[in-house]
């Protein structure tokens, strides 16, 4: 692996998707800047990518507060430039709308859309002096369609959207690739397994490329951050091939 | 004017819009509950709505405060029963993302989206023991475009619309008409005037069709409201013959 | 009624939606000209009609036919203007695709898309120099997903509703109104009945709101027209209330 | 460059995309399969293919005949296993609605949309037996958006989508990767070159990233046929980084 003098931020590295961005973008060389709620429960991740030879920091982070994005993102760019930016938080709820409390409403909001536009802008106020970047969101069916049940999780995923789109319209011109990732299916963790053999029987999981595995959402992030300037995507749809949609 | 055993609640009752979806309602027998931040501004509202023979009762609220949203709607309901409840609260804003300040990209979703969800969600409550009603929401060009310099706003109107297809798809089976009306060109009003004859000169306003007039809108949410359920519209888009789109 | 100085054209005037619509328009008082593949069999629409004291004219059209379609509403127009176009041939189909034949993709294209240019362009023609008319085309789920089976039927689906966006951005600034009415539902035939009997069990029907009647769709067309022009629908979607969507 | 068992075809290989999309999945070790009406006309892209060590067959096609897809494709996949089909005929043209002729149109939608429905059928025949594949077809803005003057082109390429939309859904669970890639900007030829000279000045091309190259299209069709089958992408959209969208 050879090392590159940037750094690579994953707002939300949670143990499933965010945590094979990191491993992806450590392994391509980029310092990397994991955040999550409870940072100590990165260390496996954080173990994982030394022994690998990548490079690790890991914190705590309340992606919700201005001041604390302000400060995760600005060290990342002390250490190294700040090239990627990657905000993957999640917060996926359904109920009945009579059932969604203002409470949780406002803490979907703020998890999955405000924390979203938080990081762009900080991003971007790194990377706009130096010409150059990429900040990326993860996107979800519910970005693209308010369902049953999801109030509270498509208002804040669609928020997050148009929040993606206006940085891509005003960044784009300025050399800053920002990309929409919207997974339109489940990804493979250990709780998704469990629903799906419920709800499908002890078969479900027979077929290995039945579910997204995380590491596919990294490459796409990865195939993401290769494109030329000539050819950039906004908005990337991935699903696996035998999905319903 | 036949006098229905019905109200309409307007919330964003503005000079434009919302006041002229209340007279269009008052006159057709409806009693109007109005709120808006300032009530007393309602007074020329009032007084043209009972000088034609109208019901209206304007009240000072805060759509933000679930109380009062509560308490609003639950007065509606007491007066006669719910029929129609009508969001209109806009927050039109453009802003750079740089200086899309945390206070306005929170100050605007609290008051285009969140109070949005609420109103929906109070409404629901009234009229699914009766299994009838409908609920409205005003949306624009930026519920469906995240522009350059729209992150606050595009995010907040992305994310209401979310919260009414939710809406619709868990309440239209059980009989409450749930629908967004997109309005996608300015409305005449005396800044949106001014702003035209600065970008297109003294003869921007000849064509008197140019501009969408606010009674235009409450014709549209009256043909809403006079779908069969065998017929409903989810979505209507409305724009002026000579727009660009 | 009041007789109008208008005819309305309906291109396609089938036994259910095609003739509901042009027995709305002639009880307002438009003189209908009315055209299918076989005229012979308009017989009991304008014995109805003309029952009702509306006054309509029959014909035997086939829509593919450029010299047919002038020659129609060539004729509609000399008899009194003509206001409204409305075209409405559908060709629902469904093969697997490898069992698409050639000839079958061909043919519901000529049908549904091909057609549908010829007297939009037609009949924005004949209205132009008037500087007014209405142009409406009918759309299905379809013209906005191309659903597995559906290569043939979306396709022309999708390209009618292309010729309709394009026409309406065009003639709207010329006083044309171009609108697309999406069904987004089964439409009460005998057909669709017997087909939700046999999915859905006897109980199936119980619900007179449950399918789309015609009438509902003759409704929505007249809603359309009624439109003023600072507030004009381009795409209208129309749904049974208790519709999946 | 090793070499593979395996054909690519690509269908409208025009001296731009479809030259470099040839150029690269030759030097990815494919066998191209290049048609183009004039096959004549393809000596130059053999040469420069051969030149670097890669196998192409150049042949004379028009691709809205059902038996020269038959048999251009059939002698691909005789070869050596059909394994790429790349649908890339277009036919942009503008004109006002009324000046649009039956013949115009006709001819575009056989062109840019029956062909390329034949080329997806007759594809898909010959990869279902071996469980495997990919088709691929060139969008364009116009996939999505029926603009002023494009009622033939806009009409066509929405045709095409539905087409690939109907394939993807029907053919992914059956491990055919069928996606649609939009292009939403000018493409870098000689002719666009000019236009933009003509109206944006003589700086308009001192950006060499303001236009997409041909090379920029063929790289983002070697990244879907690089997707794993756990995240297919159906709609790739791609734009240069300045383009206002």
């Amino acid at each position: 692996m050879q090392k590159r003098n940037a750094t690579v931020a994953v707002i939300g590295a949670g143990d499933f998707i965010g945590g094979e961005i990191a491993k992806k973008f450590a392994s391509e060389g980029f310092t990397v800047f994991a955040g999550r709620r409870n940072g100590a429960k990165l260390e496996p991740l954080v173990k994982e990518i030394e022994k690998a030879g990548g490079e690790i920091h890991a914190r705590s982070l309340d992606a919700r507060k201005e001041e604390e994005i302000i400060s995760f993102l600005g060290d990342a760019d002390k250490h190294a430039p700040l090239e990627v930016c990657i905000f993957n938080i999640g917060a996926n709820v359904n109920f009945p709308i009579l059932e969604t409390t203002e409470r949780v409403f406002r803490k979907v909001w703020e998890m999955a859309c405000y924390s979203g536009f938080l990081a762009g802008r900080e991003a971007a106020r790194l990377m706009l002096p130096r010409g150059k970047g990429n900040i990326f969101f993860t996107g979800a069916t519910a970005s693209l369609r308010g369902g049953s049940g999801y109030a509270a999780f498509a208002s804040a995923k669609f928020g997050l959207r148009a929040v993606a789109q206006a940085a891509a319209r005003e960044l784009g011109p300025k050399n800053i690739h920002v990309a929409h990732l919207i997974i339109d299916s489940g990804v493979d963790t250990e709780w998704v397994r469990q629903r799906r053999i419920e709800a499908l029987g002890p078969t479900a999981l027979d077929d290995p490329d039945a579910l997204m595995p995380p590491s596919s959402v990294a490459e796409s992030y990865w195939l993401l951050y290769q494109q030329p300037k000539s050819a950039w995507t906004f908005e990337l749809e991935i699903r696996p091939f035998g999905e319903k949609w």
